[in-house]
This record gives structure tokens, sequence and C-alpha cells, in this order.
């Protein structure tokens, strides 16, 4: 198999470093920034360093275009032009409704992989391992060439999903999209102004700090993102804008039971999302959680004593408040049991511990 | 000094084992229900379990109210009327416009201190260390009185901040009960229905989980704190809603430099906010991203080998995908030498390791 990368960035040459990995024999590519291909080729994504597409793809079975969203549908075009017609063309864009008629040779895909670097430089053959990978075969896709492409992207550590491009721009305009811009007018409202000369990003706590995490990023992708997938994007928006309004209604009306059956069912939502991730039983997650100084080492010997107590740790997070502050540390164990034996051996260290349940 | 804690739950005992700690000579509880008290009793919280309100308070020379949101306003006068009038009254909710006009006697005090357990079992001397305490000193307020419980709050280890009890409540809508809201609005919404027969919760994205960590939380507790902010939070929405509805319009004429200065200015203001979390120089963090296997002993192995080379951790996030795919770990460090120290020594584990500024 020989494959060919088209746009050899974050993404071009992870897809080369993770093919390698994978056994693919001859990984050619080729970008129009110079510097972007070198580094590539540098850190062993390619095997050969391509002055053209159609040199890239010449021989290629496979070609996968990984340009720029602004780039992509006209780079698509022009590899399925420059490619035997034996060559099968993917791509790993964020969105998929612009590609639909492009035929038999071309499966549209999407890796659902957020690392906010780029650049060759951050690529890793592992950014694909356990991720979902859309893969979009329209009316006209060749079976065998979705079939090439499903193995391809299973070979890189990945989980291909089928799913129609139109559905797909949807799915994620809801789950990636949506988010990314509520966390940019979140972000920006609160930091609009001063309420009696306090700052309110200075008295964000951890839910505010939580939901803007993906706030800021890197406008040169996101702009892109955003218009290219506009319409859906728009819809939930606007249907967000609507729940709003449900919810200011509830609250001007003082509706004491339409907010709890709002929190609970927003409470068996969150459930099934977290049965995604920890597939045993969300219920049973306890949450423990500890102050720990900012001192050399505490780190360490949490650690070292959960793991010699064989302590199966679900997820581990440490977020420093401030060095004067410490910060805290909180462990997802699953099991009462599991998590009072977390909270003993941390009690034993001297730290003061609280249990609770992660879902209500 | 005498204190009487009226309420005995997660927040009232944790305030009773902190000043215990802090070295307060006696501490008197009372609370409604026998079972809280009588926990917060054999936690260490108390010194005496008084058997109503009027023994609890009948000599002390602090009270603290921390009683549930929808109790607490009459509950706070119980306590005026039933104390001596050499004694000062505070309390711990969350909201604050509701106690202005209580006179000399009262401070109104809110620990921010998210934690989701509840009761006295989850009581913990550590709860307020480092934690922001708003302070709301009403026009009538004794001087002597404030400097009280202003150095009360110091000695449990909390930074006491002063503000208007208005202003709070709109800070507060912003900061906390804002983000909650919309945490719930977007899993409800994400999980209102399949696309194509996707569930857009089973292909949730770190975004979206990411925004949505509070949503479902405890709907006895939260239901009152939304309602009891019902005026500020609602102005809140609104303004969110506009701030949306602004978006819409900049996709629809699809707007490129309006959505880039859109997301710059959400940049900016991200960067104040990590600046009081991180007050070294937040455009120095880095982040140093690692896709680890489940497996025992990895995590343990990682931080002792980060603390062995003296590597400064700022925040520090393992994340479980699921067992079969193993989760990705995010460290945070201040430098780009320190993280190049830290990707080298993990590369040096065997792990692929990628590294990126945290602002772009």
């Amino acid at each position: 198999m020989k494959l060919a990368v088209v746009g050899t960035g974050l993404m071009g040459a992870s897809v080369g470093l993770a093919a390698k990995r994978a056994g693919v024999e001859r990984v050619s590519g080729y970008d129009a920034d110079g510097a972007t291909l070198e580094v590539a080729a540098e850190r062993g994504a390619l095997d050969e360093s391509a002055s053209s597409v159609d040199e890239a793809v010449a021989d290629a079975d496979l070609a996968v275009v990984a340009v720029p969203v602004a780039q992509l549908a006209a780079q698509v075009r022009t590899v399925l032009d420059a490619a035997a017609e034996g060559a099968t063309v993917t791509d790993v864009g964020s969105t998929k409704q612009w590609a639909v008629g492009l035929g038999e040779r071309f499966v549209g895909g999407h890796p659902v992989c957020g690392r906010e670097a780029h650049g060759p430089a951050h690529a890793s053959a592992d950014l694909f391992e356990g991720a979902t990978w859309f893969l979009t075969p329209g009316a006209a896709t060749d079976p065998d060439r979705y079939r090439l492409v499903h193995g391809f992207v299973l070979s890189l550590g990945a989980a291909p999903v089928a799913i129609d491009p139109q559905a797909h721009d949807r799915l994620v305009a809801l789950t990636s999209h949506l988010p990314h811009a509520l966390a940019n007018v979140l972000v920006n409202q609160a930091g609009a102004g001063r309420i009696d000369g306090h700052d309110p990003l200075a008295a964000a706590g951890g839910s505010l700090r939580d939901m803007t995490r993906v706030a800021g990023a890197n406008p040169r992708i996101w702009v892109d993102i955003f218009l290219d997938n506009a319409a859906p994007l728009g819809e939930a928006l606007a249907e967000h804008r609507r729940r709003i309004e449900q919810l200011e209604q509830a609250l001007a009306a003082r509706d004491a039971g339409s907010l709890a059956r709002w929190i609970a069912e927003a409470s068996g939502n969150r459930r099934r999302m977290l049965a995604e991730a920890y597939p045993g039983d969300p219920g049973a997650l306890q949450q423990v959680t500890v102050h720990v100084p900012d001192r050399p080492g505490v780190l360490a010997g949490i650690t070292q004593a959960l793991g010699a107590e064989r302590i199966n740790i679900e997820d581990f997070e440490l977020r420093h408040f401030s060095p004067e502050r410490g910060g805290v540390l909180t462990i997802l164990v699953s099991g009462e049991s599991e998590a009072q034996r977390a909270a003993d051996l941390l009690e034993a260290q001297g730290y003061g511990v609280s249990v609770s349940p992660v879902l209500a």
C-alpha cells in the first residue's frame, strides 16, 4: 500500500506517522509550505517529500487530504484529478456536507481528536488512538474503496463510524461547534466589564473555568470551521436561545417544579454521556476530593500510595488555584468501597478528604 | 471566642471543623435534623449539640447560619432574635440581596467553594482553604462586628472580599449561576434526540464534556439557588441570548472579520481569567499531552519521574476515555524549556508526547 498525504501539518503528519507505525510501505507527502513539509519529513512522517500534488499522488493507492478547511474542497478536487483512476481519496476535514457528489473514488473522513496544537512538530502517531473517525460514504461511493478507508482508519488505532454527511455536520455542530462557540460567548460576557469594581473573571469559580476552557482557540482555524458549518451551527445556536428563553420564563414564573424536572433531565443526560466514557456503571462513580499544598513530591506521593494499593483510578485531576493556596485534587473511582479505600489512604497521609457520588 | 453554628450540614460542619483547628474555644451547634447534628458532632465539628436555636446561640460571640437557601432569611432573623445583643451573626448563603437592612449585628457572608457533596459526613476543615469568602456589610453594619467576621474568615484559611450585596448577586449570577444553568441547557439540547441514529451524547468530545461537568447537580440545592437569584440570573441569561444572536448574525453574514475579533476577545478574556490562577505569566503556560494506557502504575511512574526532575506542575489531568482506549494525560507547566524537559522525560518512558502553548 502506498499512501499520499496532501497537507502535512499536525493532522497530515500524524496520519503519516500512524500509517508508518501500522506498516504502510511508503508515504509520500506534499505541502504548499516548504517548511511544513520539511518538518513532517524530519519527524519521520514521510518517506518522500514531493514538490507538487501531482508528484505526491502519482502512484498512491490512497490519498489523504489534510489541508485547512478553507482550502479543502478545492484541494480534494485537485487530488481527484491528479491521482490515478485506481487511487482512493479521503480527507480529515471537520465538516462533510461540501463533499456530497464527489463520486465513487472519494470517501469523506473526520477524525475527532481535539488537539490545540498545530504544525507537524506536534504530530504524533498516537493522535488517533481510540478516537472516533467519522466516514461519510455517499450513494456513489465504491464499497471496495469504502472498505479500504475503513481498514486504514482502523489500522491507525481509530474507531470508524459511518454517517450521512448532512447528519454528520448537524452532529458536530451540536457536539463540538456549539460548545466552542458558547465558550467564547460566555467568557466574553463575563469579561465585558466590572461589577462594583470586581472583575468577574478574577472571581471565576470552577464552573466558569471548565466552561470556557476551549474559548479563544486559534482564530485562524476556528473562523473557518464556524463559517464552514454556519447553517447547522446557526440552527443549534437558535435552538439554544429558545431553550434559554424557556428557562427565563420558568425563573420569572418561579416554577420550581419545571426547574427540578429540567435539572433531573440534565442529570439523566449527563449519566448517558458518562456511560460512554465509563462503561461499567456511571452511577457507581465516586469523586474523592483533597486539598493539597503546592509542594514538590505531593503528586508522586499520592499516586504511588494509590498505585501500591491497586486503586483503580478513572480520572485524576489536580487544579492549582495558586502557589499560595495550593490546589484541589479530584480523583474519580468506581464504587463506594474503592472510594473509601482511597480516602482512608489519603487521610493516613494527613490530608482532609471528602467523598461524594459523581451523579446525584 | 464562642461560636454557634446553626445548620450543621457540609458547610456548617466544615465551619466548625475549621474553627476548631483555628483554635476557637467552644463550638455549639444546632440542626433541625437530629441525624445531621449527630454526624457533625461525631466528626468533631461541635463541642456541644444544642436542642434548639436558642440554646445553641445563648452565649455565642459569633453565630454562623448555614441552613439551605430557602430557609436562610427566616433562620437568620430567628438567630438575630435569639442571640444576645453582643453576638454578631453571619451566614454562608450564595446570595446576599435578601439580607439588606438586617441591621448592625449582621454581616452577610458567602464562601465560594464549589463542592458537590452535601451533609456533615463530607465536611472538612480544609474546605475554605484559599477560597474567596465574600462579605457584604451594609451601611448599618457595626465596623467592629465586620472586623470580627473578617478575622474569623481569615482564620478559616479563606480570603475575605468585601462587596455590595446587590453587586454580589449580579457577580455570582455571572460567574456561577449562569455557567451552571447553561451546562444544563447544553446537555439537554445535546441529549434531546438522535441525529440519523447517532446519539450526540455518545459522540461528545472533550469540549462538550468540559462544558457540562456541572450539569444535573443536586436539584434540591440548585432549584432554590436559581430561584433565589432569579432576577440577576434572568438578566444574565437574556444578555447571553443577545450575544448568541449577534453571533448568529455574523455567521449568516459570513463576517469572518467580526468572528476573528470575537475569538481574539475571548482569548484575551481567557488570559485574564487564567492570570488569577497562574500569577506568573499565563502566556508562558505550556500544555504537555500524552496518551497513556489504562494500566496500573502508569500514573505513579509518570509523577515520580516528573517529581525526581523537579518539574513544577501547574495542572495535571488524566481523563480516561475508556478501559480499551486508555486516557489522555494533560500536564500544564510554565515555560517552554520546562515543557520540553517534561516531554523529553515522558518520551524516554516510551510515550508519544505533544507540547503546545495554552494561549494561542
